[in-house]
């Protein structure tokens, strides 16, 4: 339960017959979106602290920071202490959506001009400098002897982010893309920051060793379905909701699980109906997705690809279950992980 | 003095009558090449490692990484502990030119293709990234104690850099630029880099604090004096030994130290002629640079310039006195420092 007095922020754990009132999703994000509001950057050079203002600034779900805040908060009442590294992991979050952007020369973000677009390409480039370093400055802002074990876990997730982004830029120009090189892909893009976020909140909450690893194997897993939720959404969400237009994806000959996982299953005459989908750069964009929608049908990948991320979110529960906590002081990463089962967005 | 036997590096301090025999530059060069060479990466994504490989083993002076060695030699014999950290700084170097080489469309670097030529734009943006996160990971390859100091002096200095870059970047377009503001640019482009190599290592060294801050200090300056030199080469220096075409920077309306001075103590015939100059395309390469060089004479620029440099050398070497260690024991840094001072490319 989060309190905000005169811009300070009181944090309060009630625990009442063995029952704590934890931080809910909601509370830590106010706390982040609260400590970002309150960011202060340097004043000049303009051109390099107003792109990071503008898109730490877009909002976005907060994920990661949270994340950061309540595996702290699992572990211990007051969060204080991991306000600034899970600004720290946003702000590096966003560093890798603005170098990405440039990269795949995208226009908008969160339906705003993307900051190459906006700025320019130098100025992107730059800027995603500066969110890289400032963001190491911010996971740093401990207790001095936790600095070296938060920087390990820092260090290599980043390095595996950018080893995703390689690999899924590769697939653009790869013919052949297999499940396993598939998963591979999100693993490093997108599930490992899920997992050091909450790994390095545990750490700062004073988690023991194994339980700081199983909450790793909370968000890995978490990580995993979030990304295949993706997916799928981008073919059978609820345009209303989804926030982004239904078959982007396949507009873009995006490999996705659907699409890898649909080629290793089809046979031939789908297999080259698919191709001919692929290749063919004159057909409609309706018409592209209509034809692969109902291949997909077909193939039955809406429900291959929910078993899959059934799977992750089983996967995901076993890890939060061996941590040795409280039971009751779990129910709000629960209800995190269930409100991600049942998003449509 | 070092000796190399069986890829074990042994260094050995002798110290006789109280007088050290230290590690020389061209020592410290030995040890730096020899573990940049024996770095290990990843195989995958090659697209990322293989420009790292590529852009560490063009060479240069390797100076950063050097003054690490050294300035951790000055306070103590053994300086394996400053290795790893003195190939973070010289990787986050080459992270900086790899992304300086982008947005300034450069071709060729060190007479070979730059990364961005060689690969393509969006690989030299992903393995910059990775470079900047290894960089710091090699940083902090040191003792738990230190780790946060060493960071602080890294992280603070990594944002200086990039800033340093988008006021370069910013006097492309900005008509006036005055002395103060050029000198604030090339302190943070260049000489807060050289200063915080050398405070790391006094750090690394067991230093105190003002005694780093004496070797940051005296970093600095040879930074300030190592730039204003740089742009004194590119119109005065020896074209057979310079390495680089003369006149570059005057091709290229680079806004230099002589540019900037010379547009400020020219009366108005003469800044028209520079303005002309500047703005006129058409103007033949040659002749451009004749023209211009004449202007500088007239002015005597080379000798302003030259005070400027020499005035930075004996700051730095002031600085280098006032640390709290014995005179003996300097003489290395004082021959780099000479050695610089003396520098034709």
């Amino acid at each position: 339960m989060v309190s905000i007095l005169n811009s300070q922020i009181i944090f309060v754990t009630f625990a009442k017959h063995n029952r704590y009132i934890m931080l809910t999703l909601d509370d830590s994000r106010e706390v982040v979106n609260k400590a970002i509001s309150n960011l202060k950057f340097k004043s000049q050079p303009k051109e390099l602290y107003n792109p990071i203002r503008y898109i730490l600034s877009m909002g976005g779900k907060r994920l990661r920071p949270c994340m950061v805040i309540m595996a702290c908060n699992l572990f211990r009442d007051d969060v204080e202490e991991a306000i600034r590294p899970a600004v720290g992991i946003e702000i590096f979050h966003n560093f890798t959506l603005l170098h990405d952007d440039i990269m795949d020369n995208s226009i908008l973000r969160r339906n705003k001009p993307t900051v190459h677009t906006k700025w320019d390409r130098n100025i992107a480039i730059l800027s995603g400098d500066v969110m890289s370093i400032l963001s190491s400055s911010y996971i740093i802002s401990c207790r001095k002897e936790i600095v070296l074990d938060l920087l390990r876990v820092f260090n290599q997730t980043a390095l595996e982010v950018c080893e995703g982004q390689q690999f899924d830029m590769n697939f653009e120009t790869q013919f052949q893309v297999d499940e396993r090189e598939y998963l591979k892909m999100i693993e490093c893009k997108t599930a490992v920051l899920f997992a050091a976020s909450l790994k390095i909140g545990s750490i700062i909450g004073g988690a023991s060793g194994s339980d700081a690893d199983n909450m790793y194997l909370f968000g890995k897993n978490l990580g995993m379905a979030f990304q295949l939720q993706d997916d799928l959404l981008d073919v059978y969400g609820d345009p209303e909701v989804f926030g982004k237009r239904i078959g982007e994806d396949i507009e873009a000959n995006k490999k996705t699980y659907l699409l890898v996982k649909t080629l290793e299953l089809a046979r031939e005459k789908r297999r080259n109906e698919i191709i001919r989908l692929l290749n063919d750069g004159k057909i409609p964009r309706k018409e592209k997705i209509h034809a692969m929608v109902q291949i997909y049908d077909a193939i039955n990948i809406r429900k291959i690809t929910q078993e899959k991320v059934d799977f992750y979110f089983k996967e995901a529960g076993e890890s939060l279950e061996r941590v040795r906590v409280n039971d009751s002081r779990k129910e709000e990463l629960k209800k995190m992980a269930d409100k991600l089962n049942r998003r449509e967005r």
